[in-house]
Order: C-alpha cells, then sequence, then structure tokens
C-alpha cells in the first residue's frame, strides 16, 4: 500500500524506491550514514571516482608521467569545459573552459565587457547578488569611474523585471546578476532579463554558482552573453577547485580580458614577444591551470551527465517541494518562514528558512542533531539537498530533528553571537 | 681512494657519498630509476609525503569532513605563506600568502604598485623576463596608457645595473624583473635593483619562479616590495598549484589590489555592503584558495624547509658547476656552449646549453635516451638538475648519454619543426 501521509517517513521511503535517479547517492563518499548533509549547495560531497582520479593524477601523471603529462594536461581545461557547456549549460563546445577562481573569471569578463561598451559608464547589479560579485563590481567602479546601479531585490522572490528595467538605459555598459539567488534560491528570469539588457545595448554576465549541476540552464537559448560559476557546490569538484566561464562564441574574437597570461597567448611555447590572443576561449584563461583541481571537475561532472540535467531537475523540484511541505506542517507553528519561492519553476535545489534564532539554531542543529545546514546572515538557515547526493528521507529525519531540537529548546543554550561559518 | 678525475663516474659516486643532502632524494617518488629527470625547473617530482597528505585531504578532510573542514582550509594560504616566508624567501610571517596563479599576482600586485604611484606612466622591465611577465605587463600598458621600457637583457649574464641605472627615473612607477632568469639562470643583483628603483621612487616587484627553493631569497634584508612565485617547480606542489606572492609589511595596508573578491573582504562571512578589504597580506587574496594545492604546496616546502635552503644552495652550486665541468669537456667539442653564468653566486640551479641542433637534440634526448631535459626557444637545451631531488651520479649519466647521442648524431634522424613542449 503507498503511504499517503507525507509526514510519514513510509511516504518519503516510497519516493526514494520510486526515484529514478535513486542510486546515485551510492557514488558518493558517505562516511557518517548517521550525519544529514544539506549542504552540498555550499560543498558537495566526494564522488568515489573521483578519489581512484585524483590518485592516478598524482601517483601516475605526475609522481611517474613528471613534465610529459603536459601532453593530456594541456587540453583538459576545454575538454571539462566542452563537458560542462553540453550537459549543464546549453551551450556548445569551444564556449566554456574551467580557470581561475569564479571571482578573478567574474573580473575577468567585467573588464572584457567594459571595454566593449566604451563611452559607457553605469554597470546594473542587485543588492542580494553575491558579496564576491559586489565587490568586485564596486571595486572596477572604484577604478573606472562608474556608476552603480544596484537594484533592490526581494530577498524572497528575486530580481524584479520592472525594476531592473528601470536601471537599464543608454548609460548601462553591463548588467551582471545571479542566476539562482544564493540566499534565496529564487530564479531569475534569464531570457528576459538578457532581452532587456540587449535591447539597450548593454551586456549580460551571469553568475552560475547556485544554478548550474542543479537546474538546467540554458545559455544559447537565453541569448546570455557572458557566465562564470564555480564547482565546488553542485559540480562536487573538491574545495577551492578552479571555476568555469562561458564567453558566447560570437563575442570570442571581439573581447580581451585584462590579466594577459601565458596561457591565453595563441602559439604559447614560441614564447615570443607581444602578445597575441588565442582565437578561441582560452584567451579568457591566464596562468598555468591547477591539474588536479580540473580533473576533480571532470570527474564530477561526469556523474552529473550520467544523471541528466532535466532528471535532476526533475528530482530537485520534489524535493525541495517535500521540504517546504514539511516545514510549513512542523516548522511554521515554531517561528519558522519560508524564504523562498514557493513556485518550483521558480526556485533552485535549496530552501532558506528565516527565523529569529536562525544562527543559534543552527550551531544546535550541527552540534547535537547530526544535521550540517548552513547560516547565511542575518536570519537564514540555508538547506541544500543536492538532489544527486540527497534521499528523500533524509530530508524527512532532517526536519524531523530540526522540529524536535526547536520544540525542545536545545537552541537556547546556545550563544547568539557569530562566529565564523562557510 | 677519492677519485680525482671529475670525468670519471666514480667521481660523481663520491660526491653523492659525501653529500649531507644525500638521503633527500629517496623522499621523492621515483617511478623508473632509469629515468634522469633534469626539468625540476619546469615541474618538481612529487614528494612521498604529499601522496599521504593529498588522500588525507580528499578521503577525510573533503570525503568525511566535509563543509566543517573549512575551520582548518581557511588558515591553510596563511600558514603555508609564512613557511614559505620564513624557510625560503628571508621575509617574515604575515607577508607572504597562497593564491591564485603566478600570472594573477603578477597582475595585482602590478596594478597595486601602479595605483601607489599616480602620475608616473613608465614600467621598466627586461626582454628576457618569462613571457607571462612580459605580457601582463603589456596588458597594463595597454590599458594605463603606460610606456613599457623593456631593457635588453644579456642572454647569459641577465639583468644590466648600468641599462637599469638609464632606464629608471621619475616617470618609472614600476621595476618588474625576475630574480633567476627562465633561460639562463643568471640571478640578478635583487639588493641593488631594488635601490636603484627606491633612489628614483619607484617600486619593484620580483618574480621569484626560479629562484624560490633554489637559492636563497632575502626579501626583507634586499629591501624588497613586492614579489611573486611559482610551487610546481623547485617547491615540488604539482601541476598548477597555487602560486604565492608576497608584499612588504610595510607596504600593506596602504596598497590595494584591483581585484575586489570576497576572500580579501574584513569578515568575510558577514557578507555585507561594501568592500573593506581586511588589514593585512590577505587583502590581496581573492576567490576561494585550491585547497588541495595549498596542501601540497605545505608538504612540498616542508621537505625544503628541512634540507635547508642554504645547505641546498651549497649543493646547486657545485652541481651545476659539475655539469659545467663535464659539458666543456664532452660538449663543447660538439657544437654545444654554456649559455648560463659561470660564476657560481651568478647562476641559480639550472644551466643552459646553446646548440644551433638544440631542438633536435632535445626529442632524441628525451625519446632515445632516457633523459628529460627542457628545451627553450629558440636554441637552448635546459638541465635543471634540482638540488633536493637528484644525484651527481644523475648528471653524470645525464651528460654521458648526451655526448653518446651527439657524437652518434642521433638527432639527425628526428625533425627540426617545433612542436608543443612545456
Amino acid at each position: 500500500m503507498t503511504p499517503t501521509d507525507p509526514a510519514s517517513r513510509a511516504y518519503a521511503e516510497a519516493l526514494d524506491a520510486a526515484d529514478p535517479l535513486g542510486d546515485l547517492p551510492h557514488r558518493f563518499v558517505v562516511a557518517d550514514p548517521e550525519l544529514l548533509y544539506l549542504d552540498g549547495n555550499s560543498l558537495g560531497r566526494l564522488p568515489v571516482a573521483t578519489k581512484a582520479r585524483l590518485a592516478e593524477v598524482v601517483d601516475l601523471e605526475w609522481g611517474s608521467g613528471l613534465i610529459r603529462s603536459w601532453e593530456s594536461w594541456i587540453d583538459l581545461p576545454m575538454r571539462c569545459g566542452d563537458l560542462i557547456a553540453r550537459s549543464l549549460l546549453g551551450a556548445e563546445p569551444g564556449e566554456v573552459v574551467v580557470s581561475d577562481s569564479t571571482s578573478v573569471n567574474l573580473y575577468k569578463l567585467a573588464v572584457a565587457a567594459l571595454d566593449a561598451r566604451p563611452g559607457r559608464d553605469a554597470v546594473v547589479t542587485d543588492d542580494d547578488n553575491f558579496p564576491t560579485d559586489r565587490y568586485i563590481v564596486e571595486g572596477l567602479a572604484a577604478q573606472r569611474g562608474l556608476e552603480v546601479r544596484m537594484i533592490e531585490t526581494d530577498p524572497v522572490d528575486g530580481p524584479d523585471l520592472d525594476r531592473l528595467s528601470a536601471a537599464i538605459d543608454g548609460r548601462t555598459a553591463l548588467v551582471t546578476l545571479s542566476h539562482v539567488g544564493y540566499r534565496s534560491a529564487a530564479v531569475a528570469d534569464m531570457a528576459a532579463i538578457t532581452a532587456l539588457a540587449h535591447d539597450a545595448g548593454a551586456l549580460v554576465l551571469w553568475d552560475l554558482c547556485h544554478s548550474a549541476g542543479s537546474i538546467p540552464v540554458e545559455l544559447t537559448a537565453s541569448g546570455a552573453d557572458l557566465a562564470v560559476g564555480c564547482t565546488y557546490k553542485y559540480l562536487n569538484a573538491g574545495p577551492g577547485a578552479p571555476a568555469f566561464l562561458y564567453v558566447r562564441r560570437s563575442l570570442q574574437e571581439s573581447l580581451r580580458q585584462p590579466i594577459w597570461g601565458w596561457f591565453g597567448q595563441r602559439d604559447q611555447f614560441a614564447m615570443g614577444p607581444g602578445y597575441d590572443p588565442r582565437p578561441d576561449i582560452r584567451r579568457f584563461t591566464v596562468g598555468t591551470p591547477a591539474v588536479l583541481g580540473v580533473a576533480a571537475v571532470e570527474e564530477g561532472v561526469k556523474v552529473l551527465a550520467e544523471a541528466g540535467i532535466d532528471r535532476l531537475r526533475d528530482k530537485g523540484r520534489q524535493m525541495t517541494g517535500y521540504l517546504i511541505e514539511l516545514a510549513d506542517r512542523w516548522l511554521a507553528p515554531l517561528g519558522f518562514e519560508v524564504a523562498s519561492p514557493r513556485d518550483p519553476d521558480r526556485r533552485g535545489s535549496h530552501v532558506s528558512l528565516r527565523h529569529d534564532d536562525a544562527w543559534r539554531i543552527c550551531r544546535a542543529y550541527i552540534e547535537t542533531a547530526q544535521v550540517i545546514p548552513d547560516f547565511r546572515a542575518p536570519d537564514r538557515l540555508r538547506l541544500g539537498p543536492a538532489p544527486l547526493t540527497t534521499q528523500y528521507v533524509q530530508v524527512w529525519d532532517a526536519m524531523d530533528r530540526l522540529r524536535r531540537l526547536v520544540e525542545a529548546g536545545t537552541h537556547l543554550s546556545y550563544g547568539s553571537e557569530r562566529s565564523r561559518v562557510t
């Protein structure tokens, strides 16, 4: 008999039994089955295959192959970029490359865009954008005398088209936003916002950190110009693994990034005088790629590609919906408020819950309940049940432990002073 | 009886037997004892300890610890920087941090220096500087309308003080040079050149890629302002491991770098509005550090610290001297010319040999003689017997195989068309 009460654990078990991606969580290292990990949106789990691949890169390619292994390493950032482009971003081979950190990539592509729109002196972004995005824009504004139009964004629903439309005009060189909000998980309307920018002659730079690997990204179909994203969240590539960047092919030859490193140079090993950028996506790379990191990206993306981003999206929609359903029943009476969009099509794969005591609850949750969520200032508990690595029963268990903890007042014995949380 | 003929293999064996660092090559993975590796100056060998450390970071810290491991990872780039500062660079804790690639670090510090010298519009560098250094400077010159004074440098002896002196004046904002030349291994006079720059009110940015871990670098004693360097050569941190940067403490609070990422932000996890750079060396960092790479840097530097940079310098001086002695006897009659300084105090830990047929010889050397040197355009065979990982008999064997190969004309059957070499 199929369980009919969503609040019963048997219901969650039935969802797992019917999950077409139900085998995939077992492709990841789970050292402690009692630990519930709802922070795949900060640092994804370790794929079993990645352990073996990294050992191979270290022992065989570096240890035995030594410098000779550059014959294969040299193409890795492009090859891995192609895989990301096709399987996750709705983009073409040759439009994505793995390189540097998200922040450095944002800087490079923002400068490329600004230089491509001489005479325009405004950048549009929003106040709910991820901090590093806002800081990078602020730094460029300070250097170049730009006006930053920081539009106010609803902390639950994400960027508002009317406010954006009012802010984008003939002075706007660049619009840069997150595709999925890092706190709210709100999905921005990439196609509509890109069209607004293009109508005004501006370029658009998307931050895909919280969407790549979590929801389908349709860069080509949306007409997007530029994008960056990280690989240590939903791409499960490990702490500080290198980021990726996207430049629409038709823009590649006309754009120049500002950091003229030797990996962006045509005929790199001629080591000649005079920088002559490569004619392709590699002109947006700079220095020697982080080989171990790129190899881990490739392994991580392979698992996602096998699952298929559309199926992952279906599971993410259903799983976050299930989490919200339990939150409404169990947590709303305890002072929690859902702070992510209720429309599953407008929500990424994590859910924020607002609570006045969010910080203390977060500490108690980690230290007494064997659950790892994360906290986002000022009052959000952020729960990221990554669809690739999470089971429905884990969502049920996590929500159950949360309501018990708050009902028991366990968090009240924790101090409210905040320390470091990543 | 001590062998007295340097041209005998027994002489090399005796040097190894007397080598106080003779045990250290065994701390590195040697998959094929027949292979002679003279390219530690391009990609250093894999330390045995690094294999274990990387497995621990992957399996335990990432796999089991997950996001909680950031509690220790967060300090790793500073801790590792402190170790580099003290053991290799003659600098103080808090003056070095591991971050990004060498090229990105060069860009950040060059911009910081240029911004600190408003009204000055010239940069001095030399035509023998590593390509990425020249390209980065060229890019900045294009963006900011600077004059690049590219001084001519002797391809064997390195930067000339008189020419530098003539090029540095009141318009000079920045002087940037390599401490050890990537082809010639010539050591620039860091203290004298820094003094020249300071007399004119300019700042100096040193590239330590070919000196860090190879010869003592006396940043504090030389009065150096800024420096960058890579970790995958003499620091043995693996392909594409992150680079380091140095900013003299007294300059840290007054300099700003241009890429305002969240890891440079004071109170980073408050995620507040407005970039407020940290008051210390971390303001020169940008995005999430490459944790695997930084861990490998730390392990690599530990072995160097244990050996001691002064003892490594002694061995490097003696070993390159021995190589030159054999080259003079065996190779000069075959058309080779030593293209590195003969004064051991003016030479780093590699030796360049010029030959008209260098490219073909390099190919044949790798493919038929089980030796890995590298080639540097247009006509240099570059031999890097890293003192930490190389034995004197390996130098003898490598030079012996080289003379036999050229005597036999083996290289003549190779094409002269160049393909990719890293």
